[in-house]
Order: structure tokens, then sequence, then C-alpha cells
């Protein structure tokens, strides 16, 4: 039989784990040498790929220099947000498939969220189509952890830890002063409140802040929000709140939205400045408290001072897994994790249909959100606090800081 | 000589390194138990104190336990805003003098920036004129590292440290899309640019984002700001700027101030959503790329993940040199660094007259700033470069996260 090569993209937004599933499937590659002869990484997706660019890891990144994707965060090979036409008739898909003909590829993997799967859906169907025989494959890779048919995703356990240490740091900020306080914190996620609801892995006792955590999957009063907060102040001199980007009222409209009319900018643009402001200046006005806003914006995605060792060391095994149900010949797949025990934590890697899990979104279950939707219970946190378990020590250059790899 | 009681206490905002001065402290007085019998603690500070709000180190904080303030962030005891009236003849400074008296203190140490050093003069200047032995010094903290006549101040370290990774950090995500963006990154600091020149430290390469830097040390102009970025464009697809919260106009007019007339809430107050956000908006508008902006907020100050071994090993030094110094009998000081060298890094402790100190502030120096105003210095690289050395491994708990010591 003779050799073929292997190729690896990613995908969407950047996570601190996706370089990892990226190190999973490249390191295992490498060492099938009778099976595979070059592995290759699409630049910017496969978006870059159409463009020609295309590495090569054995020049990129020779011997232990790979290692230092598992600490990297972003997306080594760049991203692109690339969705392939509907239609299996459109003339990209010939142009690809002669791409891949031309570069001899035998495996094509691609890691990301549901948009990615989206593209291992459609590469895979035109393969059967034409009766190519690339296996198709997908690693999943969400902060969201919005991907059906699987426990969790990576890059989920490393956001989740840095938003419950950094809501647990800012609780200390918070509470250094003897004044009445309240402190909103923005997380992502606009329709899934995975995210937000790993604030509650903060508290330190029962009690604890964040006191207040408001998912996407309920609808959010305002009236109902201020008399939670007022309630609080009368335990607690300093009340957090946590909330989800993508709270929205009864009718759907997000609360981000709430003021827009009254914000805009010099150029006449809405100003929307997030709905953690907007609870922040209803919070101080209406109830007379200090109060600020925190925005935990992109460090959710792409800090490595908190990644999880069990994120990424799942990452990795995505990766390998992958590599391996590859070369038994599986194609229009995701690699996906089945929990068998929360304690002592176990899952093991299975192979999922890529076609459903497009097309679906998950949010965290109504019976994991308390009745006044204003916490998560006990089922979550059980669920979530495995997935933060592990510190990973990132390695420090000589100027101090993280030592990260990135592409010359 | 019968034994004697020191006290501490914490003021100002916290930082991640305020700890660690205390923790010097309390620990080098507890060594000397020929003359120090008691080891107090002020919760929430000179206003605390003021209505009684003491704890014993020895009980809070017993054996082993006491080590865990050097990798906990924010202000173990609490903290106030007190300012003491300017009148020594205030009634107040009696009170406060009768408490130490019951109380049987020898020494007072508060750690905190210039109002807490403006209470450090006062309380010594009362204490000379009515005759009192007590003891009455500074420890310096503040991340802003704007104390005179000291090189540098614990707490800048890890601030900077936090600023430069997570620059890095973002610049690894912004720079993942094939696709013209501007990312503004917003840093603390209204008068003094610091920290925001920290950021210069995260670069990997000449050439590196950030591309450009803005201290509140030079005046800001839009449209010339406007130029660089758009010039910034023509040799890089992913521009990253810094800026100061604290960037103004040659008028002194804020630059977050410049669209409050328009931005104001359901309420009618402005909505000041910072510098950064204006800038993103101004970009996004004039230079039609895509756009967005990070505020880096508390964390800044109260991340635990990015302290910096050298300033916490100085905040340490720090604390346990001024309980040497009080025993020797200085009074009216405030503990400062003199550098040494550069490479290798090294300094002393030195104690300056804390009646400078509280009145003034220590600003970037020009010369470290780049003539055109957009970037600092070599110069400045090489003051910070020292600062930022050293990884602290904090321990982490059972439930995942980074272990904090909190008052119960």
């Amino acid at each position: 039989m003779s050799k073929k090569n292997l190729i690896a993209g990613q995908s969407g937004g950047p996570t601190a784990a996706i370089n990892s599933s990226l190190y999973g499937v490249v390191s295992e590659a490498l060492k099938h040498t009778e099976e595979i002869d070059h592995v290759y990484g699409m630049v910017n997706g496969i978006e870059g790929f159409l463009n020609g660019t295309v590495l090569d890891f054995q020049e990129a990144l020779p011997g232990e220099q790979l290692r230092a994707l598992t600490w990297t965060p972003g997306a080594y090979l760049g991203s692109c947000r690339y969705k392939l036409p509907e239609s299996l008739e459109d003339p990209v898909y010939p142009k690809l498939f002669r791409k891949f003909e031309e570069m001899n590829i035998g495996w094509f993997f691609y890691i990301g969220g549901n948009d990615s799967m989206d593209t291992v859906s459609k590469l895979s169907r035109y393969a059967e189509k034409i009766g190519s025989d690339i296996r198709i494959l997908g690693e999943p890779k969400t902060i969201d952890n919005d991907l059906v048919n699987t426990d969790h995703t990576p890059g989920f356990g490393s956001a989740a830890r840095y938003v419950a240490s950094t809501v647990r740091e800012i609780t200390l900020d918070a509470c250094v002063y003897e004044k009445k306080s309240a402190t909103i914190i923005e997380i992502m996620g606009r329709h899934a409140g995975w995210l937000t609801g790993a604030a509650a892995l903060a508290r330190k006792y029962v009690g604890d802040n964040p006191l207040l955590i408001y998912l996407p999957e309920t609808d959010f009063d305002v009236e109902e929000f201020l008399q939670k907060v007022h309630a609080a102040f009368e335990k607690n001199c300093n009340v957090v709140v946590c909330v989800s980007e993508g709270i929205h009222d009864k009718d759907g409209t997000f609360i981000c939205e709430y003021d827009s009319a009254a914000g805009t900018d010099a150029f006449g643009h809405k100003m929307l400045a997030g709905c953690g402001k907007y609870l922040e200046n209803l919070v101080r006005s209406r109830l007379g408290v200090k109060a600020r806003s925190v925005e935990l914006n992109v460090s959710q995605r792409c800090s490595a001072a908190m990644l999880s060792g069990t994120d990424q060391q799942e990452g990795i095994l995505a990766g390998e897994f992958g590599v391996q149900a590859a070369l038994n010949g599986e194609t229009g797949k995701m690699i996906a994790f089945k929990r068998q025990s929360d304690s002592p934590y176990s899952m093991k890697c299975t192979l999922e249909d890529v076609n459903v899990i497009c097309n679906e979104e998950k949010t965290v279950p109504v019976e994991w959100i308390t009745e006044d939707g204003s916490d998560v219970t006990e089922d979550f946190i059980r669920y979530a606090r495995p997935l933060i378990q592990g510190t990973v020590n990132v390695p420090v250059g000589e100027d101090g800081l993280p030592a990260f790899v990135y592409r010359k």
C-alpha cells in the first residue's frame, strides 16, 4: 500500500485547548510512518487551503517544538469563518478534491465547533458521492460547550477554570471595603450558559459569592433581578452577580440592547456596551449602591494561565483517537466524549455522526437551573467540577513570560 | 523592657502582592518574641480600627496558614479609603492614640499607596507632637507604581506581568483570522502610564504586537492615532493597540469623555464606557475595519495567576525590613527600593521620608516615551523587565482552584 498524507485545519474562534487537539492529531499521525507520509496543516482553515497556504509540520515544528502546542492558546494554524455551499453541486467541491488529490491527501481533520462540523459533514458527503476514499473527521472544540452527543468539548474545561478562578479573584477584590457594592461579571455565551454556570465553582463556602448567576436558558426579568440584588444586600455587604452575555427578556430581547437607543456614538452607531454595563448602571441608579461591571472578554478563550490539565489531556486524547479511527477507515464522524463516572471522573472517546452534530446546539438542561432562574444546581456543579481539575505549568521564557509557539 | 504589641493595616485598592508585604511584617514580627507580644491586624484599615475591628494573627492564621497570604490577592485585612483630617488638632488623633495605648501598641504599620502614606505622615507627626514613642512606618503598594523616592513599588511587578502576558495572549487570539482587525486594550492608570508601558514586554519579536502604546504622560490626538493605525495596516493584518484609561487630549479632556453626551443610559446618566470602547467605535467607523476593545479591568490588580516571583519576594522583604527598622527606632518613614543593577538585577531596601512621598506622584519619564508618543523606549523595557521575572506556583485546592486564604 502506498503512503498518503494527512492534513489538519482549525476553524472558528480560538480556545486554550484547540492546539492540544492539533498536537494529538499531528503527534499520533507522525507515529504511523508506514501509512502516513507527510502531516500537513492548512493555514487559515479551508479558506486558506483553497488559496494554497499549507505547511508541513516536520518543517514548521520539528522534534520537541511540537509539544509547545499543548500550552499555546489561540489557533496555531490560524482560522477562518468560511461556510461551504449547501449544494454539493457547487464547483468548490471538485476544486477542493482536486487539490486533495494533488497533495495525495488520505486523511482530513478539521478542529472546531458547529460550523466546522458542517464543513466535515459536507466534505464527507461529497467524498461519498464521488466515491473518494479520503477519510474526513471532525475534532470538537468550543468554549461554549454547545455540541450535542458529547459529554463536553475540549476548550470548555480551561475556559470554565478561567471563569471560576477569575470570579473568585474578583470576589476577593470586591469584598475589601465595608461599603455596599455590587459587581456584575459578564461571561461569554449567547445561547448556552455552560460557561456562566461555571462561575458557581468559584464559591469557597456555602453562601459565598457569586450570589446570583443568570444563564440565557431562562428569561431575565429586570425587576425580579433588582429585588434579588436588594435582598442579597440584607445579608451581604458586597454582592457579586454573574450573567451570560446572552441574557434576554421573555420577548427575546437581549438585555444588552435595552439602552441602545440612548447610547449612540459620535457617528450615530449603537453603543452596545454589554448587559453587564447596563445592569451596573441599573443597580447604581435604582438601588443607590456602588456598582461596577467586568466583562471577562476574550481572555476566557485565550488565557493559558488557567489551562485545565484535564482539558489539555482530553484535547490530546481526542486528536490521537481521531487518527486511529481514521486509519481504521472511519469517516464523517466527530470524536466525542462519553462520561463513565463523575467521581472518580472517567470518560472514554467515541465516534458520533457529524451530520447530526452540526445542526444542533446543546444548552444547559432546565433541571440544572434553580427554579427562580438565579443559580445552577448541584447537578451542574457535579458535572462541571471534574473538567477544571489539574494545573498545567506553562514554560516561561527568558523574558519572564509564557513561552508560546507561533507561526513565523 | 516590657513587651509591646505591633499592629498592621492595609488601605486603598488591593493588589496581588499587598498580602505578601503583610506576610513579611507579621512573620518577621512573630520572630521577635522578646520585644513583640501580640501581632494585630486592623480590619478595614484605620477606619475599621476606629470602630474596634481588630484581629490577632496567631489566632486568625496560626502556624503555616500565614504563608498562604503570599499567594492570596485582594487585601486580607480588608481596606478603607479614609483620609485623616489635615489638622492635627482634630479630636480623632487623641482618640486613636488612646486606643493605641489601650492595646499597648508599640509599632504601627500601614500598607498602601499615596493616601496611606498620608496617614503614616499624619500619625507620625502627631506622635512626635505628643511625645509618643510609637513607631509608625509605611509599606508601599500600588499597581500604578507612582510613588516617588523608590525604584518601584510592590504590586507593580505582578500587575505588569499580568498585563504583558494577557496582551500576548490577546495578540495570539487577535491574529487567527486573515482579515483586517484592530484590537484596543485599555489598561489601568489615570495619571501614570507604568502599567500600560508594561504591554511592550509582551512582544515576542521586533515588530510584534502591540504595535502602538499610548500613555497618559503625553497628549493624545485622535487624528494622529487614526493615521498611525492606518499606517500599521500597511504591514500588518491584525493591529493591537494598548492605551491607558487616562489618555487625554492637549486640553486635558479624557478621551473616555468624548462621547459622553451621546451615551446616556435610560436614567439619564453618562455612560462612560471607557476610552477603549470609544476608540473601537472610532476605528471601525473611520477606517472601516473589524474592531473590538478589551478592558483588562480589575484582574490587573487581583489576578494571582501571573504573580511575579520577584514582586512577591520583594513584598515580603519590604515587610521584614520594615519591622527590623521599627525595632531600631525608625518612624515616619516608608520602606523604599533602591536599584543597584539592571542585569543581573539587584536592589536593596532603604527608608525614605514619608512626608515627601505622600504628596507627590511619579510618572513615566518623557525620555522613556518615543518622540511621537506611540511607544515606550528600550530604557523603559530595561527598567520593567526584571520586575516581572519568576513564576509562583499557587497551591490548588481539591476544588481545582487556587487555594486562597480569607477572613472568616
